[in-house]
């Protein structure tokens, strides 16, 4: 199908709008790419996601989709032709949506406290965010991705954060790689996909704005 | 296709719950219905949904199921030859999960507020859920149901809240008719649906349970 006017209103150290990103290349979609001032947000974005007032939003043919997972379910959905995201079997899918539920719920925050607060809180947040990846370790088990043999719908949900694993480990003074190092081998996996490889950006980038965003928080 | 075996574990008050029974209703399909002490969990539960430990889990065919919304989905999937839950236009479709999502994050907490805590809280609680509704009036329109013309994902996950309205209103000193009539006008139209009337419980048995779990509760 003619893929329509598409426009992505996101924020580039996002692991939420990189889902997104990661999707549209998989099903090669040429879309208009729209960096938002998260401090000093658009018109279009309080107009097209007046509820949450967050990116990502998926503009597509003048019509707003929001919250990553149901984008990312939207695209498999109208992109159809190719690269299936979700698997085919309802069991398989109610998983996978599990596995994406689980990580939206439980993922983000232990995470902002690993490299938003000190002291206990923060060891909270870092005690949590291990426990959460060895879960995911857990459900990867021996398979190459989380779906079988290809990059599916949890890979590109967990994937972004991957970009923000130096910032976690340097603020919080542990070692990933040695507490989940099958993980880190399903890192480099997905890596070898050129739709999550050219997508994300680069983990140094990422840590800049973290320090810039400390900074201007006051932490 | 053939039902197999289905077997639901849920608890009979939990508006949750109640979605995946007006599901199975909506779908015809024979189930065995396992009511959970929440106090006492049974070990089915805990084994079946370890990450949670939450009704509803659905086990079909000795694989869980589990996350309310998620379960009506794979209903929707799996029997489907009757009574279509989900619109089949992605862009419809990806607006009822975005309207599911939005009662699964917000609605639930200021309920819990308006009848489990008093003074400034259960008014913010109040306020909260008022405009909760407000919005989903708003959603609504002059339509019938959420998704046009008859009961579907959006109607299926919030008509449960409606058996605990009096349970809200006379903890809250409120009418919700007073404040969103055309929403009371949709909870009569679902209620003409036998899968909503025979499975909803009666709110007074409702209100009775609220009075002792909060006597239980020391509240």
């Amino acid at each position: 199908m003619a893929d329509g006017e598409v426009k992505l209103l996101d924020f580039w150290p996002s692991m939420f709008g990189m889902r997104v990103r990661i999707a549209l290349a998989e099903k090669g979609v040429a879309y208009e790419y729209v960096d938002e001032d998260l401090a000093n947000k658009s018109p279009l974005l309080l107009q097209m996601n007046p509820i949450h007032k967050k990116i990502p939003v998926l503009v597509h043919n003048g019509k707003p989709i929001c919250e990553s997972s149901i984008i990312v379910e939207y695209i498999d959905e109208v992109w159809n032709h190719k690269a299936p995201i979700l698997p085919s079997d309802p069991y398989e899918r109610a998983q996978a949506r599990f596995w994406v539920d689980y990580i939206d719920k439980k993922l983000y925050e232990p995470t902002r406290k690993i490299w938003g607060s000190k002291g206990e809180e923060q060891e909270a947040g870092k005690k949590e965010f291990i426990g959460i990846l060895k879960q995911m370790e857990e459900v990867l088990g021996e398979k190459a991705y989380f779906g079988g043999e290809r990059l599916g719908f949890v890979d590109i949900s967990l994937i972004g954060f991957c970009t923000w694993f130096d910032v976690y480990e340097s603020f919080g003074n542990f070692s990933i790689e040695a507490e989940c190092p099958k993980l880190m081998g399903w890192v480099k996996r997905c890596l070898q996909n050129e739709s999550v490889s050219k997508t994300l950006p680069d983990p140094k980038k990422v840590h800049d704005f973290v320090l810039q965003l400390k900074k201007k928080l006051g932490l």
